[in-house]
């Protein structure tokens, strides 16, 4: 079925196909994604766009030699199949199996492990520098999204590069749209670039060739190159980045294999940095996802259809905007997925899409709160930590109210390492002034934003996981206070968010066994309602603390130095000290032993101890 | 002396004095800033390059029903002078006086608190969205120099402001240089607007003129207009800017008043997000600060001679750098204040002035690790506040051999809230992968950097605070492992760092009353020598943990959470969780406690309970 496909062992194998059969080759490779990716899940319209560039990338340049960095990394699979993992493809986004971001730990040909946006030339041109200052070979290659550019992180990258003498290769991959839609200047700019060009093709340079015509001399050769340099100062495509003091080559059509082919290797022929502008379409080749590209940027296999999170969240803002005038909503480049696209909907005047720039979104989050509206920001837990100093230095510090949307907090499954949230509760709280609430259902969710709307005054953060969380019955919401959900004799459990779920079920496996359980859910991670917790604690006289996110400086360590005084024993459940790869919340939960069996067995231990 | 600067009580009065007063005032300006500011210490060169538009922005808007936002803010001094608080002069810089960067609480006229870099435009941003959402009046006017122009946030705010209505006055005080040497790009860019360019003076916009002629038609106006357009793309100098979807006005004489006033009024009639391309002179009028303005940056009013960490940590890396070839150093802007001056001049090549950019520069020297090279970065541990992510996504989990310095690390005194670096061992130590250490001398800082570059695999962060240490005799430096300096019957203190010295003189003063202490020097920060810890504890039953960062997420909380098994009463010592204002290091110590009578009287208390 795959005939191309199953000769490529290695890219190598690219180089010695004819053109024709590279035509074919990305039929075929089109076809094993439309085929394969649904049923692991996964981003299919985003590959579906890279495939030839990927192929003209690998049959042009020689990776590892050469080094090729995938900014954020979801488009990596065309090159996962080109580098000996096609086999692999059953096992993608599984627990141990194929990562769907490049990981140098499955490949030699992965050069960074990535899944955060815009940090690929950075990279590239670290591994640029390395490679001159030890005589090495081989080209530095970032291929980048043009919704990467929005991020600061490319522009202070591509800045330092003009004054490096490191030659790096930036391959903008423009397929005109981030997850949901570019925003800002840079892709106006690119717009009117693919509107106004036609497309690029190699030409020998003017000045090389004149200098080969004997009988121009220097001097002519000098005013014919000032003119040029005025010239192209006019008609440039590319003038800003020229300006900035990178090469241009472009616009190049992104699924013209050959073109692509032709346009690299005058990039390798080229003494300095440069840019190569690749327009691709999102979903290319699969006419549902060319249509609709934002829905078939990332597919799961089979989705519950239970409410979210997210899908609530966006709600409550909704229902919070038509009677709070000032409530302004922010989404650095996620609002469908953020459960906003209604408010964007209904009020595009007081909603903002920064595009991919955390940072931003926060420091202007916090100049609308300066000019008296109340915004509204959600972000991503591990996207969030872009935006950690804007957090303390521009909201915390003046005490402002902003509300911190924190979605996919906690464990989200699939994505692995990069996406887990899993550092907010140590990061947040350690915050002067940020107070940062944990709902353990959907409606405690929506009292919290409520309450955070309404009533707070300084930063609020409001985590909440990705996708559903049953219902539990509990007290209303009151800020500050824990809810006692159980009331034991023997252990004092204490937690707050999802992770109440699994207290709760653990205080059941303990009442089977004789054990009482008090189950404190903390609601308000921050401040911490000290009173309840120490009396549960004095009366019980053991706590274990559970929470989803990372041991070192979260609630439980928190919890421990506030008991430490009163001679209580006490257990800090939370992830330890490490990343954590993919795999689904369940078989993460019991890996780590954060599961309700594991909660059980560490209570009985602790109290036969 | 200065008979017209005692005259201004607010801005409103500089708007009823004639030009040539102004001028005047100017020079007096200059007179009061040369004459007070080397008495309390601040920033001289700096504000000096700022007094004509400061002048003119405050003759031509109102503050503050415009907002005037001053990027990072050390320049604000001459604002401050205008506003009202000439007289707290005296009192600049110290502790209960008046700040050195902008302050809200200090006067209305303050519109953002601030001191970090490149945040001005994101705020005034949204300043400019509350004000439209509202039907408020006013102009958004944000004043960043070029050095903070190479900060993504600068960027991402200016590629927001493309996308957005709501209009943004950015002023771009262009004075060739940051602290050191601007760098990349853009820099190089703003360099042949203004060798090529003669000063832009205001006059009638070419469309409105054509417009008011009666016999043009509209489509001949809109052929003259095109016409215009492709004539502007070929001749303006701000071309980037224009592409980017920003007007642009400039290059403009920063000294000319007259020229100031026109331009900001030009500014204020266009309808739409425009930028203003000051040119200033650091140390202007003061010509021993025009020869040197990087020496004048900051002045203080008495340094201490002693050897500082900084200048420690320099020759250290100067020394690894003969022996090691792999070894390259990296610094955000701040080579000299760093110590890395020597460095650079001995091994340029093997040297990076990111700009400031302290994301990319983290991110960059995870891409020169995984060439296979030693960055060393240097950074302060407010500005790594920056970099989180870059150190969590880019460096930790990929567990790479970069090395962090950490300089101003704990307390820095007069620079106050935003510039104290006491977050950096909560967000270091949660960080998977990373090692933390903390010298409490020169001699261990050196040991410790040359087993970071020479020994350790993975990331790992040295800290150590601004100015100096005295030096300590304790054993040799052994990663991982706590050093004992004094070993005692009744109490342990554990520690590390500057606050080493703090626990020895707190132990001297409990020996007087018959009390022993343990004092433990970590050093390893993280990971913590848990069997040393846990053995003093064991023998003393009582610990106080001693450290200069923030409480939450701290070393205090990690170690009771270790000790809550052992039933030893422990107390943590640390900053409260709130932001530390300025004062001397010794003034905030004894406020928050954390001095060695506090710190013994905590111990007595401790034993008697």
């Amino acid at each position: 079925m795959y005939k191309l496909l199953t000769k490529v062992q290695s890219p190598a194998d690219l180089k010695e196909m004819p053109m024709e059969a590279l035509d074919a080759l990305s039929r075929e490779i089109r076809t094993f994604l439309v085929e394969n990716i649904p049923k692991t899940g996964g981003h299919l319209a985003s590959n579906l766009g890279v495939v030839e560039l990927t192929l003209a990338l690998h049959r042009t340049f020689s990776v590892p030699r050469d080094k090729l960095i995938w900014d954020v990394g979801h488009q990596s699979y065309v090159h996962k199949l080109l580098t000996g993992r096609r086999e692999k493809f059953t096992s993608l986004r599984q627990f141990g199996g194929l990562s769907g971001f490049p990981k140098c730990s499955e490949s030699v040909y992965d050069c960074a492990d990535t899944g955060h946006s815009s940090t690929a030339i950075s990279t590239a041109l670290g591994y640029a520098a390395a490679r001159d200052l030890q005589g090495g070979e081989g080209e530095s290659i970032a291929v980048v999204g043009d919704a990467s550019f929005s991020g600061g992180l490319s522009m202070e990258a591509l800045n330092h590069i003009a004054h490096c003498n490191h030659k790096v290769i930036v391959v903008l991959n423009d397929n005109q749209m981030s997850i949901g839609q570019v925003v800002g200047g840079f892709s106006q700019y690119l717009n009117k670039i693919r509107t106004r060009s036609s497309y690029y093709t190699v030409k020998r340079e003017t000045s090389d060739f004149l200098h080969r015509i004997p009988f121009l001399g220097k001097p002519t050769v000098h005013v014919i190159k000032k003119i040029k340099r005025f010239l192209r100062y006019c008609v440039t495509p590319g003038v800003v980045f020229e300006k900035l003091g990178c090469r241009y080559l472009g616009p190049v059509d992104g699924h013209n294999i050959r073109q692509l082919c032709d346009t690299f290797s005058e990039a390798a022929r080229i003494p300095q940095s440069v840019l190569v502008h690749v327009i691709t379409t999102k979903g290319k080749g699969y006419p549902p996802a060319e249509e609709a590209p934002s829905r078939f940027h990332a597919v799961s296999p089979a989705g519950s259809t239970a409410e979210s999170c997210s899908a609530r969240f966006g709600k409550t803002v909704l229902d919070l905007g038509q009677t709070h005038e000032r409530l302004v909503a922010i989404s650095p480049s996620t609002p469908d997925a953020s459960g906003l696209g209604a408010f964007m909907e209904k009020f595009p005047a007081r909603f903002f899409d920064t595009g991919i720039a955390e940072a931003h979104a926060a420091t202007f989050a916090a100049g609308l709160a300066r000019g008296g509206l109340i915004p509204v920001l959600s972000v991503y837990s591990s996207f969030l930590q872009r935006a950690y100093d804007s957090l303390v230095h521009d909201i915390a510090l003046s005490n402002l109210h902003v509300v911190l949307a924190v979605d996919r907090a906690g464990l989200v499954g699939r994505d692995g390492e990069t996406h887990q949230g899993i550092f907010d509760l140590s990061f947040l709280t350690h915050i002067p002034n940020m107070a940062v609430l944990a709902p353990s259902d959907l409606h405690t969710l929506e009292e919290m934003l409520r309450y955070a709307v309404e009533k707070h005054t300084g930063p609020i953060a409001v985590r909440y996981p990705r996708g559903n969380m049953p219902p539990l019955s509990g007290p209303p919401f009151v800020y500050g206070k824990a809810a006692i959900l159980r009331t034991g004799q023997h252990i004092t459990l204490v937690t707050q968010g999802r992770m109440t779920h699994t207290a709760l079920a653990a205080a059941d496996l303990l009442a089977e066994k004789g054990i009482s359980a008090t189950v404190l859910d903390l609601r308000t991670a921050k401040p911490m309602d000290k009173d309840t917790v120490l009396e549960a604690a004095r009366k019980t006289g053991a706590v274990i603390t559970l929470e989803d996110n990372t041991a070192p400086g979260g609630i439980g360590q928190q919890l421990a130095a506030m008991l430490a005084g009163i001679g209580c024993r006490i257990l800090t459940r939370a992830f330890p000290d490490t990343f954590i790869q993919q795999g689904t919340v369940e078989e993460l939960m019991a890996l780590y032993k954060m599961d309700a069996q594991s909660l059980a067995a560490d209570a009985e231990r602790m109290l036969k101890a």
